[in-house]
């Protein structure tokens, strides 16, 4: 299974676990730690392919939750699949649709079998179970897709968490049999809370499916960023070194960088671009909110760091303008900015992973970001 | 006055008023007949310059009304004029803001001095004379700016029509004189409804004022295609040959061919952009509605006779998809190929003007579209 793929690590940091590698997959190569711009519904909400390139994202994530309903899996499997109905040809990985089965649509019943929910569109009644989760992702034909599993909220109880976890075990068991194409690479997911034990009786019932990848989800979820990097020191270092490993929804930029000191190589976020469309930018000096007053008349660049088009062509006054103007520009020229900075962060990581400087990377850029980012 | 600008004549059809020429301006030329997308808050809705240019597009117009209101003509002025802010280096033609006055604003008070309108967007109350707007377009700094113009109804009484038209040129002489910078080309605007009297009552008041372009305004105003087309006839002759002839506001494609045949030089419309953005598409075959289910498994592109971005890269059912999805990619990418049609069109009518071919490409274009353009 999954031919067509290899991942090598390049250099291994000495004081964290940060890690530089190349993950080869049929679409091409992606350098590690590596961000996928999220896109939701088939694209990233108002930027064109070369743009996303232009920014240097490599491999993109789509949601099949979202994708299954509008416009069908069917229908993008007829229509040559997910890469050339978006135009692109880099990699493309897609979620198993559990993650919106459980937090956007109205469950109706959940068991061993299979979810049954309804739509958040139609309201049409729909099941997802792990052999439909493998097909519908055949169909769609991202080159990493993902086993269903169970995501609880980080509130819930030891009990159902536990629960939630030998499910996804059984599931991913299942996902694992019902794969046929061979040119896909399926991770299993990594449950859990942030609980040492059920994280790592997780890990142990997942290590026997031999998967080509791991995903660390229900992360993110509601708990504290400590809790989170916790999980991560006691999850990721049972994870096989060999394979890359994906923390699914993060994060903040602090939160790239805090994971990638924990093991973390693959990370998918719409904050660049959910913010972005709110006209907050992420800068390398934090945060700035382009609403704000103090930018009506601001002819200096959004950031002088950033080489994006927002930076080198245009004004805080004309962004904050398109705002206030409710112009499309603005959402769009704030996404591109904030996938720039996404993409550089992570590349910029690499860097310092390549030459041992790890340590004060993250230093240096928690403080410039004064623990605003 | 209006140093910097010529306009040169390349050739005249014999058989109808059609002329190509090349118009130069402080920032770069223009070849006629042109189609300027319209930037209305100094930005093309969802467009970046770059995707202007590539279209074809040599000059763009933006709103001196919206702008004056947001972010305010002095910002704009302070930030370096619309050129740079909005980073587009070719040339710009800014309207009066009159016509916005009368049809967007709530009019408050019309004299011989001016006219006070609350603003749509605050309700404040405001003014504009033929000195604040020329006042308030030399701050925003466009290569070609216009005269306060009254622009009444189609359905106005010729009474009433008439006292626009004297309004129309005591404001116009008001404008010259009132104009500072020389670097501008400055338009006198021609009234009169679809009343041939009045219409020569309008350019006999504005000849003697010896503008560097003539401006065809208070048309597409409510009256049928054919009472412009008739206007146009009697109306342009009269204008002088070697000055620039602009029809304000105009209009399909259809309006475009019928009126480079009647003399016309330029046109703006926000029909490209704003039908795109309703997943309305202009073609060689006559229009698209996107939206229809016809094309959800249509894999073949919106206009194979088309090179924009969205017909070279995607199909029909991902378009569609993206406009039922509501995602913002489909009005931007629909935008873009209207703006590419416009384009390709005046160029197509000024390649016939050239090799005296434009009476055949009018019955061509025509038949193609078979009245649905």
């Amino acid at each position: 299974m999954s031919s067509g793929f290899s991942f090598e690590l390049e250099a291994c940091d000495g004081r964290t676990a940060a890690r530089a590698g190349r993950w080869k997959t049929p679409h091409g190569g992606v350098d590690t730690p590596a961000f996928m711009p999220v896109g939701t519904q088939g694209t990233v909400r108002g930027l064109l392919p070369e743009q996303l390139r232009q920014a240097g994202a490599q491999m993109l994530l789509a949601n099949t939750y979202h994708l299954a309903l509008r416009p069908g899996a069917e229908v993008v499997r007829d229509l040559g699949g997910l890469h050339p109905l978006m135009d692109w040809d880099g990699p493309i990985l897609t979620d198993s649709g559990g993650f919106q089965v459980f937090s956007l649509a109205r469950l109706r019943r959940l068991d061993d079998e299979k979810v049954v929910f309804r739509s958040h569109i139609d309201g049409s009644l729909l099941e997802l179970s792990p052999e439909r989760a493998i097909r519908i992702q055949e169909d769609l034909g991202a080159d990493c897709i993902m086993c269903l599993d169970e995501c609880p909220p980080a509130d819930d109880s030891r009990e159902r968490i536990l629960a939630a976890v030998d499910r996804t075990t059984r599931w991913a068991r299942r996902c694992r049999d019902a794969q046929r194409r061979s040119d896909q690479a399926l991770f299993g997911i990594v449950q859990g809370g942030i609980d040492e034990e059920l994280r790592e009786r997780s890990v142990q019932g997942l290590l026997p499916l031999d998967f080509p990848g791991y995903a660390v989800g229900g992360l993110s979820v509601g708990e504290a960023p400590a809790d989170m990097y916790r999980t991560l020191e006691f999850t990721v270092p049972q994870l096989p070194a060999d394979r890359p490993r994906y923390l699914m929804g993060v994060g903040t930029p602090t939160d790239i960088i805090e994971s990638v000191c924990r093991g973390i190589d693959l990370f998918d976020c719409v904050m660049p671009t959910r913010n972005g469309r709110n006209a907050m930018a992420f800068t390398s000096s934090g945060p700035v909110r382009l609403r704000n007053a103090v930018h009506a008349r601001d002819e200096s660049p959004l950031d002088p760091c950033c080489e994006c088009p927002a930076c080198t062509r245009f004004s805080r006054a004309y962004l904050r303008h398109l705002f206030m103007a409710r112009e499309m520009l603005g959402p769009i020229l704030l996404s591109l900015h904030n996938i720039w900075f996404y993409q550089k962060l992570v590349r910029d990581i690499r860097i310092a992973v390549n030459s041992g400087t790890v340590e004060e990377f993250r230093a240096n850029q928690l403080a410039r970001w004064n623990g605003r980012s």
